[in-house]
């Protein structure tokens, strides 16, 4: 198989508008799921796919053998919209090659990279006759609108599901050419209160000064949650059970490049801004947060309009890192909001989402297999970082099939992963093809 | 001329859709002007409908004669929206009366209360030949716009509007049966501020910790501006101009009935929230303020979005009391803004709209006069009250014309103006007719 072949079949999966959230592209998710289920079938693979309430699942496998090292591949056929679709300087849907660089949506996130693994393992049959390991391929289409059914479908196909570890290709690398896994993941806890005071929008003048104002009562709540000069957030046991870096991780993030400038100029920002005594990377992947994620109340439009709001809303979250609860951190926080709320308001608090924090041993066993799949791949040392969102599955792995993951990237920081002009290099795309194969072959070790 | 016939009067006067704001309504607002100018020619007085840029001005006078006061009497003959019109009981411009009570909307607010000034001086007309006082009317139809065309036309005016005291029917009563004399209003500086960070949301999982929030910044710099616990404003010099009650002020205010249970019924707060060491009359009509009208940032729909807002913003306004100059009081709470902004966010502060608090001597000369009117209208001593609400047009009226204001308001706290089901009592409105009549003699004297 050529490069061309590989590349003019991402161009065939890269072409379904599989936009899981938008229901007008059902038939579109569909069909690209049934793509992949007839490719699996072309590489001699059994493949079924499984229907959910929402969109199917593609679970494809070699022959399982005793006596093998059994890895389930992990990737997702869906992807986000593509709006504003005006910003894109080719079609979504249309692939483009521009300098060696491939445009469309999908195409890093998570299209490109997971198809690089489906082509590593074709090549490893066609060469081979086999992979040197017992391989699942659990593919979904629901990962961009939170993988609602994936749950319940891990639970209910344990057996099915049985493996030793997950490899994932949906994190990035932190530079072009340089390899790099993750070990590491930020857990969240949501929560938003609002506050009510009168039954309607007061006039300022009449009851200005004597009555509270749920938006300032708001605005002094949010305030109590972080301290201003140091970044640290000042809820009551926040920081608890939050462990240190261990000496290995610092010393190993204190190689990474420095970061500071590059992210400066990505967010446009006047400064950056964090607590005190961390350094970006410690902040960003180490450190937990307290974000106010939307905040309203009162006259929002032009000019002004002198009321004294009747309610008033903000909604936060929190990263999390080892070993936060995100259940007692979100009762954590909503005791401080009540403390700090006065009886002049009224409030109510509501949780949302939440998720652990995610952390595996890099340097032992499987890590080591993956460190020396990618060194191999790359023909480079690779970094070992975490980074600082959240990907809910991979814990799902840890708590239902009881196994870590292994996140082997392959996005570059400037591929638009979920904005107009995604775009995926050629070059990532074959270095993923052989990270496949070395990876199954350190992995078989 | 019986009740009733006042009473229809009112109705037709009340049936102009005369809302000034909607475009829609020009020609009702301009027809209501004209049949006040019908209704001038018919009493025998001179009239003339001056055009503005906007809607039309009425001023009519009697014969002016030396030796005489000049009194300048306003009102304005254009109402507010009347959304949501499902909320009426009645129609909003089919005036009809319900046990005594009359419901349209501008029947309080202010063709009831001006149309009794006129209807008392068509009385006097009619039963002494003329008024005791030279008497020049003035009603706009922009009052519930802001009033944008009447200080150029004052300006423009001086020696037609010349006058030795304005009397205005705008205010409101402290109870039924209680005749209330305004000396005094708070005055207003409004100003927003908007803040930006990244150039888009970021992800808060990615960049959480290593960048300032904009939402996060924005409620501490309100939340910086009060002080929650004894609500006292702490932008430095804010208080500096700040005249104490008199001691007569206490002494009469100390009689007017408890409001705080009315209030706390009126506007469903959970409890009354002010000033340590104020009552709530004084934190209302004599105590300056600082409020968030508006604040809004990052998401603000159903669930959530782990996002860094790019931007959030604040609106606020202050409500001012004598001596605070509202230019000064903009500029101290615009340095605190800046002086309370970190580096890592950018800071646009927008003045807005400012206004004098206004204060006169109800003691002396033409106050006292007013206080002898009301006496003798109701038959009970008037309340000398101020207001926490802001009236630019009195503050015109003495600094353009020079003179002082004389408010006697006829309006009840559930009188609902700019609200729903606006209403006005007959027996309001009769009072209204009487009280004119007293005046002009009391002030002629």
């Amino acid at each position: 198989m050529t490069a061309q072949d590989r590349l003019d079949q991402l161009f065939d999966y890269l072409r379904f508008a599989s936009i899981s959230t938008d229901s007008q592209h059902t038939k579109d998710t569909r069909d690209c799921a049934e793509w992949l289920v007839a490719k699996f079938q072309k590489m001699g693979m059994s493949v079924d796919l499984h229907p959910t309430p929402g969109h199917p699942i593609v679970v494809a496998k070699n022959e399982h053998k005793a006596g093998r090292p059994t890895v389930l591949i992990y990737g997702h056929y869906d992807v986000q919209p593509v709006d504003p679709v005006e910003l894109w300087d080719s079609p979504p849907f249309e692939p483009t090659v521009r300098d060696g660089v491939i445009f469309a949506r999908g195409s890093t996130d998570n299209k490109g990279q997971n198809l690089a693994h489906i082509l590593g393992v074709e090549q490893s049959l066609m060469e081979d006759g086999d992979v040197p390991v017992n391989l699942t391929f659990l593919i979904e289409g629901e990962e961009e609108i939170g993988s609602p059914n994936l749950d319940p479908f891990l639970e209910a196909n344990r057996e099915l599901l049985k493996c030793d570890v997950v490899a994932v290709s949906d994190t990035g690398m932190v530079a072009p050419g340089v390899p790099t896994l993750t070990y590491g993941l930020r857990g969240i806890a949501c929560l938003e209160f609002k506050l009510t005071g009168p039954f309607v929008d007061l006039h300022s003048g009449i009851y200005g000064g004597a009555v509270a104002n749920p938006a300032m009562v708001a605005a002094q709540i949010a305030a109590s949650l972080s301290d201003a000069k140091t970044g640290r957030v000042l809820v009551d046991g926040f920081y608890d059970a939050v462990q240190p870096l261990q000496d290995w991780e610092k010393e190993t993030w204190s190689r990474l490049p420095d970061a500071d400038q590059e992210m400066f100029e990505q967010t446009g920002v006047p400064q950056l801004f964090g607590e005190t005594g961390f350094d970006s990377y410690e902040r960003r992947w180490a450190r937990p947060t307290i974000e106010v994620n939307g905040i309203g109340g009162g006259y929002q439009g032009e000019g002004s309009k002198t009321v004294i709001p009747k309610e008033a809303m903000v909604k936060l979250s929190c990263r999390l890192v080892p070993d936060q609860d995100p259940d007692e951190i979100q009762k954590l926080v909503a005791s401080h909001l009540r403390k700090h709320c006065p009886e002049s308001v009224k409030m109510e608090i509501e949780p949302g989402h939440s998720g652990h924090s995610y952390v595996m041993d890099p340097n032992t066993g499987y890590g080591l297999a993956a460190q020396k799949a990618l060194r191999a791949t790359f023909d480079a040392d690779p970094m070992l970082i975490r980074e600082g969102g959240s990907i809910p599955i991979i814990q799902s792995f840890k708590d239902v099939l009881g196994v870590d993951t292994l996140m082997l990237g392959l996005a570059l920081p400037d591929c638009m992963a979920h904005a107009p002009n995604e775009n995926f290099p050629i070059e990532n795309f074959e270095a993923g093809v052989r990270m496949n194969r070395a990876l199954l072959k350190e992995l078989a070790k």
